[in-house]
């Protein structure tokens, strides 16, 4: 279980497929995860994931651990048996959320109440953004919760600190992730042993959750210094977890300083084992990623522009509500094989939008996922004949430099 | 085309089942009709609807002739096209919307502007409820709307008074929407023979209109009045149109008042001609008025109902939200076939409702539809085999009864 096999390296760049093995399903690589934030990827059922070709989700611990809470979950029998997917799952740690719903510029602009949190050498305190209640995580508590959840893929608790921050900030923020990263291996272990063990079995939904190993990933830190994402890489893959994450990217830093820091880090971390950029899912980007050694992504950003009417297209991002599309009876993307592609065009996905009608939402969801999906299959296709390169070029060239301007197809 | 033939009339009772023909396909009688207000029924895919067995969909004139605009549905080659349904389409005349999203009670309340309509004995003045602008309806400028939207059955512009109107007042609406209705036969004729010469010839979106035919509808009023219920019934019955409709109820009155103004109009209805009931469409009143000679029905209350939480099993009607759901692991209703009670239970749904996630909503809408189209085969069944007066007393006792108050399965 957790294994991961190399199935060809591209020539001339780091790109390579592989294979990567969970309780729940095999995963090509590279691979795109699409976001179900609270057990739901927005709009979607699993049948419309199926029909996508999604080959595992991510869920977040920080808003399941607050509604409807694990032990609900665990009650249910995991989040596999809850959500009824047969496909593998990956859980975030909740580290991300607890900074980023923590600050001033989090939900608590419009509440009663000001999110906080609190950093010390143990955990975090942090207020709930949903009714400014505290709680305190903790890398153990994060591996209980996660286990709880029963996901595939479980993450390290780590301190994800913003672009902005000091050298002095990033390195201590790195030397915190990388104490509770053997925290967390520890409490992961003996959770692991409980549950072989089978002490679920008096009740017949938990003894579900009982059959499925979970594999630890580390997360890289360091910041926007390549000294510290060395180091940081150079520990976290001495752990000898079956995966390793690069965290604390796409926060606010240029592409440039973005690329820098996983090119630093990559050298450092077992080529024969997955490697995951965690919130990085636009075309550019996963390109430019798989070309420099990443194996998985994940963002909210195509179900989201997906949400706020967005679509792409071989030729850029283009805005269904843009009146050129009023009468415009062709699908969003000529040849198109997704369900909103085959079946409506844009002047009535456009009308969808003018007229906030849910199905619109659901369609471009449809749409992007499987632009994103089929981009990876395509990537994946691309490596193993050896024609990777000359594919991503001819991919970019056409997205960022026709698209934006006009719309042919 | 759109002949309709009596299958099977029930014993005891009006109750019959039948076949109504249209251009798109054979419906099947007693009918419910999903509304698709402007041109999609919330939340659903034409897949979804396919799925759930739906025979025929309404679609809103008011709504579509405000946006997109009836002459950009026609350009597209009509609604069947445009929103991509085999479905035969019903489109109301949109003189209900006119009048009810024309007084204070309607959309104005949270617009700087006020919503108002002016009725004269020519058509009706009235104010967009999006943006404030005038516009005036007449019996001919509602059947060249919906001409231009080309569904399979059309509706006559009527006047929809109030319940707590004046004897008066109901008897003047009446009058008028009689003489409106003559106007609209004559204009539907003229529209007719032009649309059989094939004047769209030109143009390849509007070829497609030019062959379908469609039915005309006249409605009955006569507000809450037996003797004018029944002169109005006569009056739009003696106009031999494929159908009638019977309208201004489900507005205020009581059940009782509104089962009395259906007893006292079917008589006066050909028997060989469908009878639709306007806005109607609770499981009990369904059971109620097919008992009472109704054939077609159509209402946004599942629908509705579905996206504020509420859902329907054989035991009445529950509010998915209630705590009592929160680790139940039961479908909706035990061996509901509907796609969300094959795949998801009360409480993955409640969480999903609870976090404000979009496919709840189309959860409860897949099931409550299904629940209503499947309550409607039923009846088409038991009337064919001659329980249905039995039928419609077993489920009402259990659906009023223990609903509400216990909840089993």
């Amino acid at each position: 279980m957790f294994e991961f096999k190399i199935r060809k390296k591209a020539k001339n760049t780091l790109a390579r497929s592989g294979v990567f093995t969970t309780p729940h399903g095999e995963i090509k690589t590279p691979v795109f995860m699409p976001v179900g934030t609270k057990g739901s990827v927005k709009t979607l059922s699993n049948q419309d994931l199926k029909n996508l070709g999604a080959q595992i989700i991510l869920a977040n611990t920080y808003h399941l651990y607050l509604r409807p809470g694990e032990k609900t979950v665990k009650k249910m029998g995991g989040l596999h048996k809850w959500i009824n997917t047969p496909l593998p799952i990956l859980t975030d740690s909740g580290g991300f959320q607890v900074f980023s719903l923590g600050t001033e510029k989090g939900h608590s602009q419009n509440k009663e109440f000001k999110t906080t949190v609190k950093i010390d050498d143990n955990g975090v305190m942090f207020t709930s953004y949903l009714d400014g209640s505290k709680h305190y995580f903790t890398p153990e508590k994060a591996m209980q919760i996660q286990h709880d959840l029963g996901a595939d893929i479980i993450m390290a608790f780590d301190e994800c600190a913003p672009a902005n921050s000091s050298k002095e900030y990033f390195k201590s923020a790195m030397t915190k992730t990388h104490n509770w990263l053997i925290r967390c291996k520890k409490e992961h272990e003996r959770l692991e042993t409980i549950r072989r063990k089978g002490i679920y079995e008096d009740d017949e939904a938990l003894r579900v959750l009982q059959h499925f190993p979970q594999a630890l990933f580390g997360i890289v830190q360091g910041g926007l210094h390549k000294n510290l994402r060395k180091q940081s890489a150079q520990f976290v893959n001495a752990q000898n977890l079956p995966g390793n994450a690069i965290g604390g990217l796409s926060v606010g830093e240029s592409k440039k300083q973005m690329f820098k820091m996983i090119e630093v880090s990559i050298p450092h971390l077992d080529e024969n084992k997955p490697r995951y950029l965690m919130g990085v899912g636009t075309p550019e980007d996963l390109l430019e990623c798989v070309n420099r050694g990443i194996d998985m992504f994940d963002c909210v950003h195509p179900t989201r522009m997906s949400r706020h009417g967005s679509f792409w297209t071989q030729e850029g991002r283009f805005a269904i509500k843009n009146e050129i599309f009023k009468t415009d009876s062709k699908p969003l993307q000529k040849n198109c094989q997704c369900e909103c592609c085959k079946n409506y065009s844009r002047s009535y996905i456009r009308h969808l939008f003018i007229e906030n009608e849910i199905l619109g939402l659901r369609l471009l969801t449809i749409h992007n996922l499987h632009f994103l999906l089929n981009l990876m299959a395509q990537i994946r296709e691309k490596i193993e004949k050896g024609t990777f390169k000359k594919f991503k070029n001819d991919f970019l060239r056409r997205f960022t430099k026709s698209g934006r301007k006009k719309i042919r197809s």
